[in-house]
């Protein structure tokens, strides 16, 4: 089968996958965590190749590190199948019931998006993740990983799409893509596809976004913000800019740039250099920030950077609106926090920041999907449409409106002395 | 201004919008309503220029008829703010709480998406319900109106955006493009717009669609079914068809094909037939059809093809299974009806049709925002994600998650020894 012929096997499966019981979909997962089990040594052993080869070629040793599927993953990602068959199933929701007219009751109740296509980096657990997310969510999916993990993925995606179709998923439901020129060609298929989730560099999520006309759900950098207003308790601001930045730098929503009200300034930076140099990192400030403390400059561009590493950017501000407007011309829309006894001021923040996170007085480092309890997250979508923030199983639905009638026609309520008039009682309401 | 800065300030804009409270949008909305009120005779006026322009170019009478604006739509258009008015705020609200651990406590609420870009043809009323609607909710709005009505318009824009800034919203919360250069720019400015939504025929809709990245909430086609189950009641499944097919038949909810179930082929088609000449429609039909009345012969093509005519297209399926995979193969994924008596078969049908309205024993015409008790509509969507179906207030938002913490560090929740632990208790689930 070439991409196309997958893809449109993918989009009929998942007509029938929408209408597979809860039950049905708990036990096929069961049953791939059974297969997951049973097919261990094999795992491991194709992941061994992988990491040969990634040796060879002298993979960067924390890339190893997350190539490698070992008994410790696989009982890992074993145990992330059964939270989610504990998980609520989200579709087949009645969110909404109006009755229209009598025996004319309108229904809007949650359904499948149809096909996602993931595209993602090295990490074989991410591919269990994602595609037991879509099972439980009635999706299709389409996946496309690392070429240096092509043995360990090859393996994963057969053992769960075989376990998938014996405990009776329609065929197609899930299938590996193998080559780059499959993901140029899936890119293309918005007949088919109704999402791509890329997880990935930010060079590699703006090439999707730049390259398919299907809707994206990610984002690509994650330039997070700390801002410390005049009346902060002065400790818990430093542990918050210390945790927000080196608590783990290589990942979206660590801080990059520290916003720092000028009254405050001369007392806090002090203390917030001696903390931060202690963690390893290195500061660089805009003038005000050097007039207090030793930094190197910051230049204009600082304000647009992901480091990813341990250095962090900091501005003095004048006030909160300066940080506010500061952080809504730099930032990603990703993750923000300001620290403040105020909470006048911290609502101002949270309801002008216009991000996908807006916290008060906690580290960066809390926007999640697991801290935030969603029990499973597909990736972190800074998108203003659909789903925002770190994303679980009800990102990966929508719903359909459902109306059950008995004879009626529009005709009869239709113009001024209509036969009948609509009664539009909520029957329930929960959005 | 030119566009990109005409976006930005809109932009800038939509950030304090989002915070206006309610009773300042709606004592906006009452400004603007009685704006219009004052200004009537001067709408009036410039729409008289359009129509005696229009009528020199001899535009069609149904166009002339949908570019008037006269006393009578002007009362229209202020019920129309007057019900918005009375609607509820859709920004603001929590969709789910949970507390992560004692003092730090996610929220999930309701916002604005920012700034939407709305581009529409002739009629100049969707003008005023589409910038009250953004309002409502919050969101900045960039407006391109028909040529047409090019003066009307302007006129109308103009009113709002001023009522509104005297009522204190944010200056440039409502601008209005007149180029078709503009629309042009503004469909690449995705730095600034959050979402685009078409309003017009197909070809302007895709047109659309195809050259932007900023995502679009709208449909292109609407083909719709509707299917006769053998058991069905016949004068419901014949009233059924001719009200889905004839009440109006310019509009997308408008039926396209009708599918027969073979055993109940010969009585229905019959009677179908003899209903559905007496409004005047013409009936094309595959060759089953053929064999039972006198119909032209449909080809291939007219199963995709969106009429907006007095034309039917018939087929007879061998059974349920058949009409579904028809539906979802040449559909357009917008309204479909199933006529039975079988509670399981309507079931069947309404989970496996893949549509954003799938509907049992009435009519497709009432596929629409005013039917089912929304309050308005700004369109209807066949996207999958984000809103689907006919959108109203609740489509112009998406939410934010906000957490407030006192003091808490994430270094404190990592590792397997950690000091603290997550308790993940829900507050509040609406969801």
């Amino acid at each position: 089968m070439n991409i196309s012929e997958t893809a449109r096997a993918a989009k009929m499966a998942s007509i029938s996958l929408a209408a597979v019981e809860t039950a049905a979909k708990n036990h096929a997962l069961s049953e791939i965590a059974a297969a997951l089990k049973a097919h261990s040594a094999a795992i491991i052993a194709a992941n061994k190749e992988d990491l040969d080869a990634a040796e060879k070629n002298n993979l960067a040793s924390p890339l190893l590190k997350r190539l490698k599927f070992d008994e410790a993953k696989i009982a890992q990602t074993i145990a992330g199948i059964e939270t989610l068959i504990a998980l609520d199933d989200p579709v087949g929701r009645t969110i909404a019931a109006t009755e229209l007219d009598t025996g004319l009751e309108l229904y809007k109740v949650t359904c499948p998006i149809g096909v996602i296509g993931v595209v993602f980096e090295s990490r074989p657990d991410a591919l269990v993740q994602i595609s037991t997310l879509c099972l439980k969510s009635g999706n299709s999916v389409l996946l496309k990983g690392g070429s240096e993990a092509s043995n360990t993925n090859r393996i994963l995606a057969d053992t769960i799409s075989a376990a998938g179709e014996k405990a009776g998923l329609p065929s197609g439901w899930l299938r590996l893509l193998e080559t780059r020129e499959d993901v140029a060609a899936m890119l293309a298929l918005d007949e088919y596809i109704d999402l791509v989730i890329p997880r990935g560099s930010n060079e590699f999520v703006r090439y999707i976004m730049n390259n398919t006309n299907i809707p994206v759900l990610g984002h690509a950098d994650g330039i997070c913000h700390v801002y410390i207003e005049s009346d902060a308790d002065m400790q818990m601001a430093v542990d918050i800019t210390v945790d927000s930045k080196c608590q783990y730098v290589a990942v979206c929503n660590a801080a990059e740039t520290l916003l720092v009200h000028r009254d405050i300034a001369a007392e806090f930076l002090a203390k917030a250099k001696a903390a931060l140099e202690q963690s390893g990192c290195r500061l660089r400030g805009c003038e005000k920030t050097a007039a207090i403390i030793d930094v190197e400059p910051a230049s204009e561009q600082d304000w647009s950077i992901e480091y990813l590493d341990y250095i962090l950017s900091i501005k003095v501000v004048d006030n909160i609106d300066a940080a506010i407007e500061h952080i809504n011309r730099y930032g990603s829309g990703h993750t923000d926090a300001i620290v403040t006894t105020d909470k006048a001021k911290a609502e101002m923040f949270m309801s002008l920041v216009d991000s996908a996170n807006v916290l008060w007085n906690c580290s960066t480092r809390f926007s999640d999907g697991f801290r935030y309890g969603l029990g499973a997250e597909v990736g972190i979508s800074t998108n203003k449409i659909h789903a925002r923030g770190p994303v679980g199983l009800e990102g990966l639905v929508i719903y359909k409106y459902k109306l059950c009638g008995s004879g009626q026609i529009v005709a009869d309520y239709a113009g001024e002395n209509s036969k009948k008039k609509f009664k539009h009682k909520k029957i329930f309401v929960s959005e």
